[in-house]
């Protein structure tokens, strides 16, 4: 969510300007599009950390070669039910769209099908991927490893990113269930908004290089950004006495899948540069609802669950309980009918984009 | 691991021991083999909380009725690749592992399979029967739904089990990957400990009926046993602000997977009765190293990882980082060695189940 009052965009205004801006940097018209259509997806529902604010990084990862706009991908593995693709810098949103998309082709003829890409770049929101199998009677799974800063268990140096997980699985008239979760307690974007706030850090968040609890945002960046020690603990936080232990597991298992599966760069050799972000790994897996039911009665029992779960009494102090995916979908709602709301940092930053590449900034709300 | 000093078994003793319990409880030979073996490899890994403690209540369950020894389970369900059993009420540890392994021959041919299953029993340690598929070149999945006692992000009302989720992967030279983690912060066994100890709980493992935190381990075990609310917090704890609302979306997505996929009981409705546990649903799954790599080249890449995992510096203050699964091989490998742990109380209430039964207990070593 924005940290300040800013401006409302369209959606479609949006998306087009994004578009306008990958076309500038030398995409394709369909690549430009998809791109632009995923990034934005992020703003809609609520994810601001992985949406627009992040073109900054397109421009200057394509404008110095690290992210490469149109480049030719390589098919390195092939089975009736899986491929690995070696994406050799090519850029991630629209690329991992198409795998995707091929992901679930083949589901739809064998009921079950998966994909793991190697050397490809920033995905978005991984929930995206996931969600792309709804529409067709299908769960669907999307991973990417990240840039490494995240402390193991009982370490006090970074071995791998906010590795999230996505996982979406259709109902019937609920809105879909739809997990999308940094396996990290938090992610980078969530400690600098801290830093500039000048707040301290909640325990459990992060610690030194010496492995110990910080609430020091500041230093926390620093020492990330040259690698002295200290970064961001995994889900269940210090130790293992509230399962950091688990969270760190799951973070590993998002390497296994991205990386070991496709080749690729893992655990601390995922790192970004000054001024680029780290090539990274992607995996990908659709499978049929009618491999273990009729796709009717599975979204009815879904429905079933998912209003238990919505009807559920809420603690006190508490307005409700809610399940994963359904105030993303509520997000995407508003946004429909008051457009899609940027930060003014945000906002300003699309601006210097625009004026750079001589692209027309969209009209607010 | 046991609470106290406790006696030392040998492995085999102990597995013949517990085979031949089940054996006068009604099982066939194979069945009371496979289900002793699956138990006591809980022991051995050092998870005694789901090893041969629970013993009494399979006597108690079959005693009762509510877990049938040799009763006929149905395939639902079956497509080139999955399966859905309906187990109504069978044993869940000699069941899950045949089921394994056709979801494993399955896979020997096709590259992956899945199943799921409903009306089952408790199926002890996860792990077991996601490490069935190392031998084989496989990734395997297990996963199981069981009786409500965990809290929803901003809930107050039990709403799912501790519903493990276990993966293994193999490397080449290394112990294996296995990661076995509830998706609750702790499980109720660990409660359990704290109450008999008289300890105060730690922040962040439970709420009470209302919502709000607890630390009163007598409070919270009775007002569980009667649903009066209040229960153990999913991985990351009480809120959203250490990314409880992650590990909860993980407990829902188990209860999809175990329980929407096989048309089993899922949520609130899982529950163990005063003298019974609770009928659950499992999810298995399988997929060969050659959907994506060479084998030898994803073991050895394997090996690099957990290499990378061992050597990393620990926090002030600790010995060492670890990866999943590998405690727990040390444990079997100590075990070898010198026995299978078991507490004083666990051993004292295998000498009652060995009278009733008319059974010898085993040697210690």
């Amino acid at each position: 969510m924005s940290e300040n009052p800013g401006v409302r965009v369209q959606r479609a205004h949006l998306e087009d300007f994004c578009s306008k801006v990958f076309l500038q940097l030398g995409m394709t018209a369909q690549d430009a599009k998809d791109s632009a259509e995923i990034l934005v997806a992020a703003d809609a529902r609520g994810i601001a950390s992985h949406g627009i604010a992040r073109l900054r990084r397109y421009v200057s990862g394509i404008t110095t070669g690290v992210m490469k706009p149109q480049v030719q991908s390589e098919v390195v593995h092939r089975t009736p039910l899986s491929f690995v693709l070696d994406a050799k810098g090519g850029g991630g949103l629209s690329l991992s769209k198409q795998v995707m998309q091929e992901v679930i082709d083949t589901a739809k003829e064998r009921g079950f099908a998966t994909a793991a890409v190697r050397d490809s770049n920033h995905f978005g929101i991984a929930g995206y991927y996931a969600m792309m199998a709804l529409p067709h009677d299908m769960i669907g799974v999307a991973m990417t490893n990240t840039a490494a800063l995240g402390i193991p268990t009982f370490g006090r140096d970074v071995l791998f990113g906010t590795n999230p997980i996505a996982v979406a699985v259709p109902a019937l008239h609920q809105p879909a269930y739809v997990l999308d979760m940094a396996t990290t307690v938090v992610t980078r974007g969530k400690v600098e908004v801290y830093e500039r706030e000048g707040k301290t850090l909640p325990a459990g968040w992060a610690v030194d290089s010496l492995g110990a609890d910080t609430s020091d945002a500041t230093a926390l960046l620093e020492d990330m950004l040259v690698q002295a020690g200290g970064g961001i603990l995994p889900l269940g936080g210090r130790g293992d006495s509230l399962g950091g232990h688990k969270g760190f597991g799951l973070a590993v298992l998002v390497d296994i899948l991205t990386a070991v599966t496709s080749g690729g760069v893992f655990g601390r050799s995922v790192m970004d540069s000054e001024r680029t972000s780290a090539r990274v790994c992607h995996y990908f897996a659709a499978i049929r609802l009618d491999m273990f039911r009729d796709p009717l009665a599975f979204r009815t029992d879904m429905d079933r669950m998912l209003l238990e779960i919505r009807s559920a009494r809420p603690a006190v102090g508490q307005e409700r309980v809610y399940y994963a995916g359904l105030k993303e979908y509520e997000s995407e709602l508003d946004c429909t009918v008051r457009g899609v709301p940027l930060s003014m940092a945000c906002w300003a930053a699309l601006g210097k984009i625009a004026q750079e590449l001589q692209v027309a900034l969209p009209g607010t709300v």
